[in-house]
């Protein structure tokens, strides 16, 4: 069983997990990669993983059998388990509570060589409805409190397996980071009774300079702060708080900004790693704990999704202190991002 | 000119560097690591850097010569420079001030392959001297607010030059990490009048089991929320809110403590990249516009010495999340660096 550990120094909830590698002979930086001979995301080898949880099959073929062309399935050495009480205690000064949570792998296509920035505006639709299915799916389980969607390509951004694929964590608090933002924009909206990222955005849109694709429904910019050189932000210019109540049209929308910023990022940046998470309001049955005021969720928040390459390596300053050292203007990043001329769908 | 931004939705001050790489063509993620034949901080290449701040000649030579055992030089390429004005000024909903600081470079020994785990005791006590004068030096810049020490080694830690030596950033604001540790000791100490982390050592002497070191003067163990596998602690035992109050005497103590820290980390982990960084109280003078009630410093904080190996690589989940995933219970690891013997000097 994984542990939440809460110390007052820091403030801050870490997940130690039981099972995976943690002897001091355990830990090399650098994992091979696995072969596609011996994937387990491939399409063919649906018996090496556990059953499915969702699958776009187009054909209409059987549950856990080829001919899907989208996947969901539970990750074979999961952070959080789904099974057991959280156990919320006392330890002394420290806080802890059982690893309750979920966690799951949406593989994004079939084959073992097709990255996420190669697939066709409507299989990167289908990919983005997994997402909404599996956060709709784990809203019913109210031990969980954040479903977190996030999705690590190259080793850089120490991706373990090449298949293409994301991952969905579900957690039982908000995690650090989103409780942070939630707050911010709580408080933004508070004061000025506006959504904090909708101002953000027309500023953004005003100024021009950092803006990277503006459809007209969604924007994708590089922020003002960015902590990494060419960071993307990209959210929808209307207001609204959850992912989830994106509708299919929307989600296509979506996918061809997506695509084609993941596409200038390719060429940009020669085929960089990268991350990205998506940013979206927690459900609404457990944030009274830790969300000091959530009625007016839907009116302060604004999800997002965002985009990290891994251009450098964060150091000791950085990881001690809590400033980001970036050495990119985003105004530059924007303009190369921008200039560049990807193949539409 | 280096510029620092704040963004609100993140509530982050972010450091922008200026001639540093920054084009999409610039970034390497492994850059090839300086010869000896060509290292700027090997003793008779003084004439390779900026005359020296400082320096520890137990011979008696003339500054800028051979004969050092140890040296201060400003960086060659500083992430904040020393010279203008902070101009803070606000950008529509952001936030911007120039980038001023000082970035400093304290050259542990004159050899190029000597580490810091192989200074003797009174060698090592020597570069924890000239930290302090630094930072007791820079503290009559009053545009500087926080004096922060740190030391990055081997590749996987980025440090540039394999020469050992630790960095001192002065940065015009207070890090958004010791910010949070000062509010956090604060808030304790308002509600309860006792030092958090002097409870904190309290309660890891009772426990004993993630201690790895107690001389009865300083207490290195593994905290109970780890955010790496084998992060260690060191903190006197005595309260002490500013490391520039250690005598010389006390500083000797330090450096044995240290030093078996490093050749136990050496040891258990094969010669780990790791970064340390030193958290002490801020200086007087600036205090009051960042931390709320700041008379009391000296009774709620507590300084301390923090050190991350670099085993595991951090992927998007904890970028985007703010959760740190750790592999290794602390207890273990505090298991195998007590277990360890170490040659002492």
């Amino acid at each position: 069983m994984s542990e939440l550990r809460w110390d007052p120094l820091k403030d801050e909830w870490i997940i130690l997990t039981q099972g995976h590698s943690r002897r001091p002979q355990d830990f090399t930086l650098r994992q091979p990669e696995e072969s596609d001979r011996e994937c387990p995301l491939c399409s063919g080898r649906e018996n090496l993983t556990s059953p499915e949880l969702y699958a776009w099959r187009p054909g209409g073929s059987a549950p856990n059998q080829p001919g899907w062309k989208v996947r969901v399935i539970p990750n074979r050495s999961p952070v959080l388990h789904v099974e057991g009480e959280l156990d919320n205690r006392a330890e002394g000064l420290y806080d802890l509570m059982n690893g309750i949570g979920a966690h799951e792998v949406i593989v994004e296509a079939p084959e073992h060589h097709v990255q996420m920035a190669d697939l066709s505006v409507a299989h990167l639709t289908e990919v983005l409805k997994a997402y909404r299915s599996r956060m709709l799916d784990l809203r019913n389980d109210f031990r969980l409190r954040y479903l977190y969607v996030f999705k690590n390509f190259g080793r850089e951004a120490s991706a373990k397996l090449c298949h293409s694929h994301s991952q969905l964590i579900a957690v039982p608090m908000l995690p650090p980071l989103i409780k942070k933002e939630l707050d911010n924009c709580r408080d933004h909206y508070h004061r000025k009774e506006r959504c904090l990222i909708c101002d953000l955005l027309r500023q953004e849109r005003k100024a021009k300079d950092r803006v990277i694709i503006d459809d007209g429904k969604f924007l994708a910019y590089a922020p003002y702060a960015s902590r990494f050189p060419f960071e993307t932000l990209i959210a929808p210019l209307t207001h609204m708080h959850d992912f989830c109540q994106l509708s299919d049209p929307q989600l296509q929308q979506l996918a061809s900004v997506l695509r084609s910023t993941l596409l200038r990022m390719r060429q940009v940046l020669r085929d960089p790693a990268y991350s990205f998470s998506l940013h979206s309001a927690p459900p609404r049955h457990r944030q009274g704990g830790q969300c000091a005021d959530s009625s007016d969720l839907a009116d302060y928040y604004h999800w997002h999704i965002e985009i990290h390459p891994k251009l450098t390596q964060k150091a000791g300053f950085e990881w001690g202190s809590g400033f980001h050292i970036n050495p990119t203007a985003p105004e530059e990043a924007a303009t190369y991002m921008r200039k560049v001329s990807v193949r539409e769908d």
